[in-house]
């Protein structure tokens, strides 16, 4: 297969971690044809040109429509805010590129349908950025589910928790408007679900509730401001292959920092992953009671593709590599392989359960997500 | 003040920690006179004799009721199962004995209730055996609470799972029959619920939800009986004091032994402590930035009343010391001192509770606690 | 067997311990009869009635000499200083009686030999507290390795580090004079030992080196006085086994509480406790490689004689309950059962042990122990 | 300052590594100019054209002493195996080259000294691969050393374990002859060391030994063979500074991965740290006692070059990132700037010190290590 072209939109940090893997995957892979990175667009030519030369972009631009119908593009990486998403990449698709969005898709429903619609219609790759999902601890996982290793799966617990919201004199900023969304569910809560959706597929019902720790902040100019978002999100789920569970989300969590608490009951054994821990496992299965215990697996070469980073056991990806994998991904959904990538369609149906425990919490009661 | 006569009714593993506390606490704090440990009942002459010279006791006898009227009784310590407390804690008070009694109270809400307007009518000391509270480490939450180290406390997570239930194949027994109460929610609901109490008083409302990992379980004869309880049961919470938070119980989570997982969130800090690691806490506080992380607190004689077991720290109390502790307590109370301790009172309230936790689960909606 | 009358001299913090260990030997094993708690002396009348009346003796004395020829007592508990050891432990064995002493045997190398000679000559059980060794957590240990589940050991290390002379502020006292020994090598370097020996037999040859941390600590009335002790040892052994290994102790690691870290190193696994943790332990051994991984193992009912003090795993026993176990064992060995302690002739080889690490710091050279 | 341009010599392992650094590092940094990556030498034609197409390099050859010699190359990356680095490096910086070679310098002392020799002569940056040394978390060990936060540091203790020669099965290779050095020692014992000179400078004095843990091994073709490098080495230390310590080495230490552990002990607080878990650190400072503890800090944007990487705390840089921060260190000091590396010079002293250790091994004496 020829290079792609690659075009980028945005370099901020997440900009500059889809170039990082654009520049990386064909070292660490050795297995695809370099990238080409073609154009970069920013919001400013200067800025444009000065993000180009840092991130190896040929070309710089600050019209991101010329971007999308370049001819040396083949596929756009989209990585400003939410609010421009749809926009963007209904464009792209439309000027038959294939797409990586970052998440969540849109802030508003309708326009995330809007994306599916246009990624059918061009028939092209339409992906999003959901980076958890491609840690090799991750992968191990799911295969573990796949080959029986702790029986079905009966109870879930998912905790997602930092602390940026935590001090309450932090002055009051648009992650407090209503206009942003919930708060901590769409914030975090699509992280988690992207992770069940790869486990075990979707959520049938849900029943939330929501809370603000801190109901007002204080205004730069002085004076306070009522909070309109919720910065704590807790949730009762049944999946649809009938699993109960819980999702437990709060950005005001002093003292964690990137906890992404996964705790898997089957009847055969039990499965707990950290992402704090990211290259760490545990995993407990029924067998000789004396010696009995949750294993701590550490990350190595035989779960791929640790293997393509680093040829010894136990040295540690980082977060920046899971972009790289994703990466890769991508590249081979585009060349027609099977690929794990949480595409269009599954991000709409992960938003879509967002909004169900959003009513729920309202509501008071259980909410089927449809 | 005069050593208290002891009547023990019961002799299987709790009376046997009841015995031990009875017979170690004067050593233990060498400010209470040593007990003296004077009738022991159990369900025959044979068995209340063997267990008697075991334990201690001067006196056996194979009839309850001579016990709770012996002169030589001043506090009766009830080990029975849970269907036999009612009757036997109401003569004892009606006698005019002091009650140690383990949790729970009853296995029905209006037994629970005669319970405590017997106490109320006899004046005397009624306590219930929620030994939990009693650790050193949870005393220290209570009292950094109670400075303030982390704040107003405004989100609580506790999670409580063993894997006694976990294996699908393990024979029906009376756990899995209705006539045993909800399953997890009464068996290990109450000792979230007392850590709650002790640390932030009562809930005002629940929403759960309660589910089987396994539909059905064989009998010993052949062929399988349904599961009439539910072993994993998932609460929302709100408590009086307004913070939010959910309880999650699970008795068959494989690998789980006795994990009791306490999340507590504050505007200041956070606080995290597992049973399985009973001698430990982890606090976090807000400070300088460059080294804020969670510190492992090792329990240590500056957390009484762990000085009074061993004057070094690091060394770790048992299970077991946590029940001595708990005597002494009760001594306190019947000496007049204050005391924490579940009286009936509280322990009523948390029974209602879980009455409400499990109304909840079956209407689907919110339920206050009342 | 009938009932075993005990002495016990010293009511100090191991004082208390025995006496703990004697009144709950019965209710917690349930099959040895309970002791008579004969005699306890202290330095005064006073103390000596004080202590009886809260540790359950039933006589007490300020005349140690006449307890250990009492009618009425088998064995005699020695918990004095150190110094006090061997006369008291000569004469109770030269009396007749058993003796259980605690560790180390004497400050002087000589005087420990004459005890071992005055326990050959009396044929009474004359051993050591040596409690560490009794956790069911190394018991597990000795068993793994006996079943050769991490193949033949070759490399060992052992550290033992707290906090107490961590301070370089702390005033001098008795343990930074040369009188009180070498340091921490006979202060925690015993523990160490006596692990190491009922684990794989003696230490064949030793190249130790010990430090200062501080050269001076202040004077109570002023000034500072020069540091005689060596508050760090640590030494490169080989064991008789011809396994490699060393031992690494420090009483001034700030801190650390009662960390005894030990690693096994086999051909075909790995064995990791921490005494800080001492319900818990760390097992590898070669398996399936992709889930191969340390596995912490909870202390549970299955691994004896843990299941005498809770019927449920992962409910942890406390440092006294070892005192306990250790008793059980005595009694076992006074009834001529198989039994695991450290006889005086076992600690007079630690002793030696000790003695060789000392001079061969003093030397800069190998010492053979001999 | 102009981009510098890159030779590259070997493309294994650390080849990739370096490649991936510096086709990262502008973009990480965003302060450097994006190197141009001119040549990669590899030993056939065929194999440097396909790896400088995966990693990103103009041109190839398969004659790495016109690379050396090129006019577009600044700075020359040597990745081959170690019998390799003198004569490249030299050669490299008798060109007039800049020279970042991968550790050990040399397979022979005589070999580096004259690679020291080289480097003064040429007055070029010459630089060594010791990558552990850049991890944010051991710049934040540096920087709370320089501080005073745990006060003047009396003992070190760094152990370092894997078990790629664990499996005493695995077939005789070259790590198992003599010709390959001494074993653990010099294959392991550079890297403690590299930390230990960059925190507290030179080792005075040594005593060491090593064992092998299997005297022979299979041979491929049957029969067995005689192991002659030792995978286990010990060795005390004394500091320059005045510390005691202790560097333990195991390269067949059954489920260690990547362990480099290192406990530091000074008169106010003591520091813990393990590669495992290269994204935390244990602090424990002297404070107050009832909350006093080990906290564990998590790598955070406070700990650059962290922030270069992830704008948020706790998300973890992978074994990777070391190197791409070593090549910015190496920019830097090529610019003239003050940069963290371990240069020819103090690469020399690092194995002189291993030389001291194997001597002092093999005549049971301490030696000095000059």
């Amino acid at each position: 297969m020829a290079s792609l072209g690659v075009g980028l939109i945005g370099s901020g940090y997440m900009g500059k971690c889809h170039a990082l893997a654009w520049n990386g995957v064909a070292a660490i892979f050795g297995d695809v044809e370099r990238p080409r990175l073609a154009v970069l667009a920013e919001t400013s030519p200067e800025l444009a040109v000065s993000r180009a030369r840092e991130l190896g972009f040929v070309r710089a631009t600050a019209d991101w429509r010329s971007l999308v119908s370049d001819r040396e593009v083949d596929v756009v990486s989209i990585t400003t805010p939410n609010a421009f998403h749809p926009e963007m990449a209904i464009a792209a698709l439309e000027a038959g590129k294939h797409v990586w969005c970052e998440k969540p898709m849109a802030t508003r429903l309708a326009d995330a349908e809007r994306m599916v619609e246009a990624a059918r219609a061009s028939g092209k790759v339409a992906v999003l950025g959901y980076n958890y999902i491609q840690n090799p601890m991750i992968r191990l996982i799911r295969r573990l589910l796949d080959e029986g290793r702790i029986g079905e799966v009966n109870h879930v617990r998912i905790e997602m928790d930092e602390d940026f919201m935590a001090d309450p004199e932090a002055l009051f900023f648009w992650k407090s408007e209503a206009s942003s969304g919930h708060g901590a569910l769409d914030d975090f809560g699509v992280h988690a679900l992207s992770l069940l959706w790869v486990m075990f597929g979707g959520v049938r019902r849900v029943c939330g509730h929501m809370s603000r720790p801190y109901s007002d902040r204080p205004l730069a100019g002085g004076g306070r401001r009522a909070v309109e978002t919720y910065d704590i999100a807790s949730t009762l789920i049944e999946l649809e292959n009938g699993a109960s569970g819980l999702i437990a989300l709060n950005r005001s969590a002093w003292g964690r920092k990137g906890r992404l608490f996964v705790q898997l009951f089957g009847a055969k054994g039990t499965i707990v992953f950290d992402q704090e821990r990211m290259n760490e496992l545990q995993l407990y299965t029924v067998g000789d009671s004396e010696t009995q215990g949750f294993r701590t697996i550490l990350a190595a070469p035989h779960h791929p593709p640790y293997d393509k980073f680093i040829p010894a056991p136990g040295h540690g990806l980082g977060f920046n590599d899971l972009k790289v994998i994703e990466c890769r991904e991508l590249v081979g959904r585009i060349r027609g392989e099977a690929a794990s990538l949480i595409d269009f369609e599954d991000g709409f149906r992960i938003e879509r359960t967002v909004d169900a425990m959003a009513r729920s919490a309202h509501s008071g009661t259980w909410v089927e997500v449809g």
